[in-house]
């Protein structure tokens, strides 16, 4: 991989700006779509205005998602807008447009003009990365909504993912008392493993009253109404899954339970580390392709 | 130790609430100083005014300071005073007066009637027990201070007492990089053991650049405006040594370092906790006096 | 899964009999193909000599490999053969044999038969849990061979599976430092979450000679003569890769490197939990069967 | 301390020649008392014979302990004698000789001569990092004796000092199960935030039948008829108590249970480390005496 490398970051968040900035450290970054006076950009070369930008890069970088309409690129930080198509001129032959979670008119767009896409959002370091700030922000909600410590708690994790895997290491070092339920007998045992108790999920009901924090990592509906109502009525609920969430909340807050549905935290409680993860999952990409010149 | 003490908790803040109610799942307790519509105190036999209080207790358990003038009882959630004088009389014969911190004046008092005082604030087990909320509590200042993870930041912690040893265990369940600075060698040990770094204090200068977060745990300045001119500009600082403090805070403003004095974390982050910690060395001292009928 | 159920363990050696042990604190389990003298068979009903035996049973449970020549059941522990057609007429209709890495001739003799078979050696948890004593026996080696402590010493463990997973727990546990060498970019993010450094394979070379102990996992030549030529004279490298496993024996020998080769370790160093892991593993596979009844 | 120090490493068995090799890393060493073919002495001036000593310098370093009579230095890898008055014509004025354990005979012949001495064993460092030896040996020794993994075993550890910190540090990264007895209810709450169990010893009695694996670091008959009677039949007891140990051997070879009282575990298990550790030591004295010019 050549230190010649130039980056285009174009629109997005925080996390762009920090992944800008991760990448600036060894390449030459442009960046674009985002208001001159909402953040610090020394060392790298702002874009004011799209229009002028005038030399070509090896990759252009959108955000997370890539774009919400598939005709401009999503930028929030920006009053200005950013046809995607626009973005093709500024790309050299044989350069790379990488984005997360891209919409089939984005691809399409892109695709028409022969311009190569990743999506570094399928990868799965990425993922595995991203489970580091989700726990800890996870962890750092209990804190904030709980009077007492972690310490000594009673704490459920559903699923044995990424995420929980994070939470279980990080709840360890905070002596919680920490059980796993899992569907997956490969999971309980992981779980035990790693020193938590574990209760296959069909037999959840009948423990489920001991916990005093749940963070629910599993996007299916496993805290429905009837085993909300067996659950304790000081417990806190911090729901993790994506749409549509784990937790009837309607039941939830009906029978006065605390729920907490904490998504996106990456972006929300550590947008440095959420933008280092991007440049060093682009870089990562670009070292695979690189070969054996790298 | 028999089931049939009865305990007066007086005055304090939420912690000697969930004090009273820690020790109410196991005795009769009557709480005072606490005005009505603070707190629930299901459990718990709530006097709202000192005066109509009849029966005589075995222990009276008052907060942590004592009292703040060596007059009345300190009842921050209450209009009322209660003096110490009158709690006397509400004390069976060989009962027990507990507090934390009593100044000498109080002491006085309750010696001039003969009563036995015991200062839980002078138990070890408390100290290493309140170093749980304290650690916990610094993290999560940390967590919400910095827009990264504590995931692979490089972290100081500055001695290796009790606060060290729990935000040592905590910071590595998060896979921080921790390094621990101390004078005495066999601390320096004890710090490589748990897996961290370890520098000798007077060293610390050399690398003092190096770190991305701080926890100053000793009463002494070792953080002088030289040292702090030497830090990263970036670097969060968390002072968690009492009065007065381990940071020149005046100089640490002036170079524009982010500094945090956190003091009397446990009663602010874990009021539950730090409560039930109060019970528990009280519960420790009686199984204690109780000796062979225990 | 009924109470009800009933077992024939069938050859294999300490492993079997704890095996058999473990399924015997809640059901009826017979024994065949272990000489008297060998082992206590308190719990257990013996067969002495397999044509004893006149009860069919629900399941039989074979070893670990169920066979060497596809016709005898693999009786290590036994001078009397077992052919593998005489287990049929014990087996209840709709019963099922349980083995490990069955070969294709001995699974044609039970197809013939029309007997259901299971192998419990392709289930995730019998290999997840069996990382275990694997790694657990690898560091008691890594213990005996080394006159210093595992504390504080470099070690590199290559691959990020289900071994590598344990090792770096329990090692972390020591205070070594570890660092692991894996291809998937994912890979060494775990290994870096789970508080190691990682280095990609392609780049092992450059750092090869600061290893004091290496643990390979990888069934790949990773440690040829050039790379073992460039390793410290000292190092101990334990190889828990199968066959042809991963180090070239005969060039670390030409150096003089000192290299232990493990395989086989659950059975070894803890038949107790090796048979312990193959009931839980059986009784997990007949609670999926149970369905709703379970 | 000055690059220039010079060394006698007098007497011992392979810790003091490790010891000698961590010191010559950086030092001139000279090292007498070891007969030539036990040992590599590269990088150290091996003196075969005492007599032949002619330099002069700055640090004697006998082992530990110094001298079994009084009269000669304690030299176990030698035929030669070296008698403790013979030392202090090698030594510069104004030098110091380092020992362990000296007895008071040895103590009065350097007295008598003006020489400085120092007890390098009743440093805290040194004892603190001998326990992490002790603890990885006695860990050894309970995976050897064992035939099932110590994952999932129920473990007490009598104590909670120096050796039971290391110890239950070491078993967490075993994700065994494990409870401290202690009579400090401080020493109880470290167990508890290490994660552990805790039960105060005058309790032991109590859960004594749960245990599957016992490490013993009191100093005291803990574990005397009565209790051991109530012990599990199958339990093993490492007892790692100074004489004279915490088990009532005959007792428990009387019910027939499994003993192993494994002393001076640093110099048998991890010789190299135990040397690495008094050279420490060593150097963390001449630090603290060198002062500003360190």
């Amino acid at each position: 991989m050549s230190r010649e490398i130039t980056f285009l970051i174009a629109g997005g968040d925080l996390r762009q700006i920090y992944a800008a900035k991760a990448l600036a450290r060894e390449f030459k970054v442009y960046a674009a779509g985002f208001d001159k006076n909402v953040v610090d950009f020394s060392g790298i070369e702002h874009i004011e205005n799209i229009n002028d930008m005038k030399e070509r890069v090896d990759c252009i970088v959108l955000p997370l998602p890539a774009s919400n309409d598939g005709v401009f690129v999503n930028t929030p930080f920006s009053k200005q807008n950013i046809p995607l198509t626009s973005l093709t001129s500024m790309l050299k032959d044989g350069g790379t447009v990488f984005g997360g979670k891209f919409d089939a008119r984005t691809l399409r767009i892109f695709n028409k003009f022969g311009v190569d896409t990743v999506d570094y959002f399928e990868r799965e370091e990425l993922n595995v990365l991203n489970a580091v700030p989700t726990a800890e922000g996870a962890v750092q909600i209990a804190m904030e909504e709980m009077a007492s410590t972690i310490y000594g708690r009673r704490v459920l994790i559903t699923g044995m993912g990424r995420i929980s895997k994070v939470l279980v290491k990080i709840l360890h070092g905070m002596s919680a008392d920490v059980t796993v339920a899992a569907r997956k007998y490969s999971d309980l045992s992981w779980a035990e493993i790693y020193g938590c108790r574990a209760v296959h999920t069909s037999e959840l009901a009948d423990s489920i009253q001991d916990y005093e924090l749940i963070f629910n990592t599993v996007p299916a509906l496993l805290f429905d109404e009837k085993i909300l109502k067996r659950a304790d009525r000081d417990v806190l609920i911090i729901d993790l899954a994506s749409k549509p969430g784990g937790v009837d909340f309607e039941a939830a807050g009906g029978i006065g339970l605390k729920v907490v549905w904490a998504l996106s935290l990456p972006g929300k409680v550590a947008p440095i580390s959420a933008g280092e993860i991007i440049a060093l999952t682009i870089l990562n990409i670009l070292k695979e392709r690189g070969g054996a010149d790298d």
